[in-house]
């Protein structure tokens, strides 16, 4: 088993119900990454369902998520012909950490209209781009877990303060291949795009995020771009956009987060 | 009590639960618009938390909401210093119409770091937009109870295949003020983005729909633009953004919708 898979494994308890373990090192300063419990909530929810791949996930982030045993409760809202809808709650030490809703289906057997519309943006092969190595407190100990490669043009220091932008590339470690929970993963895997502005801004906390899959993703690598246009009153949207090494579209992803008053 | 309010209001019922009517002449064909049941998602959440503004609601559309009485159970998740977090679900003739997650807060006292990167389009005045009026089967029953305008280029026939855009402008009738719960509506009110392609299609159901409401609309209008750039095996984004007359962002939504194979 691969080090995602392991660490979004979820199992049956004594219960009936789920249980996890938010593994030590998948965290910024402490707090797992919001993509990595997004991606639990989703491997219990297809464990429920048992359908192959998240469709659509919704997350809202309501405690920090610290490194240990957690409990997942899955109820299923709706079977239907081609998605089952179920809701997820990740509860940890009494709290609850994470609820969400997931579309499952499987996207293989996805068939219809396609017509795209916008362009997959060209940016610097991955061995061209920075990568992205952990040295706490930034990078995070997350950073460590995956293969993320930045734009040179959008390392912080370099960057265009006039947008905010964080492009780059994402892949599992030893050849461990791309599912839809990775894909979920990686929407919030990068350094938060409002690093790139003006802004003094040193930790973005999370308040909800949706993630919808497209499609399955094929090879190695995921090309991701985060974008955030407003920054509002001490709220903002990072958007992700994910494809595939075919070129393919394989997620669309907004996050509405928080800029913390100094 | 204006039109809207009425429309979406609830009222607690004998079981501690809340109730609330789908009122006929909010639908299309016969099925309620979704923004709308979503607006009734969301006045059962505030009735619950206390709080004056929605500040994010995901809802997923399991079954078809009919007009006639539903109940809303209510759930609350997370009371914070800021926000709180409500489940609600909304069931009508023992089938789940749409579960969602809210939360709300008051949005007239966020504060924080302001930083808007996009600008907002310039579109015509509402007098030189195109009343949308119903005249079932398209446009539908719903679009009579709010005040629509439609950029002339953006309507239809008239309409850029390239793109899949709609341009326009929203207000509830006879004066009745904006809120943030008529905001969420107002994201999913207008025609579907793909009539504006080269796809023949002619419904187009949603999956999952997500809104971030920004901040309280100050005056009168409404300015949307919704897009779409991805089609993909029947699947695709409609992402919409609202102003308020003062040219402040109000709200971002993005919704995932299928477009049904012929």
């Amino acid at each position: 088993m691969g080090n995602f898979a392991a660490a979004t494994a979820v199992h049956p308890t004594d219960d009936r119900g789920l249980g996890a373990e938010i593994v030590p090192g998948w965290d910024i300063l402490g707090n797992a990454n919001g993509g990595y419990l997004m991606a639990i909530l989703g491997r219990a929810a297809l464990h429920a369902s048992g359908r192959p791949d998240v469709v659509a996930l919704s997350a809202e982030f309501l405690s920090p998520g610290r490194s240990g045993s957690v409990r997942l409760t899955t109820s299923p809202l709706k079977q239907g012909r081609r998605f089952d809808t179920t809701r997820v709650d990740m509860i940890g030490d009494d709290r609850l950490i994470q609820t969400g809703t997931v579309i499952s289906g499987d996207l293989d057997a996805a068939s219809g209209a396609t017509l795209v519309l916008a362009e997959r943006p060209e940016i610097p092969a991955p061995d061209q781009c920075i990568v992205i190595e952990p040295n706490e407190p930034f990078p995070p100990a997350f950073a460590g877990q995956v293969d993320m490669r930045l734009h040179p043009a959008d390392a912080f220091t370099a960057a265009d303060p006039t947008t905010a932008t964080v492009r780059g590339w994402f892949r599992l470690h030893d050849d461990e291949p791309l599912d839809s929970l990775a894909v979920v993963m990686a929407c919030d895997g990068f350094p938060p795009t409002v690093f790139n502005t003006e802004l003094d801004v040193g930790w973005v906390p999370t308040v909800q995020m949706t993630v919808h899959v497209r499609s399955r993703p094929v090879g190695e690598w995921l090309q991701i771009q985060m974008t955030t246009s407003y920054i509002t009153n001490g709220m903002f949207e990072a958007d992700a956009v994910a494809w595939d090494d075919s070129g393919t579209l394989v997620a669309q992803s907004r996050q509405l987060a928080l800029v913390p008053q100094a």
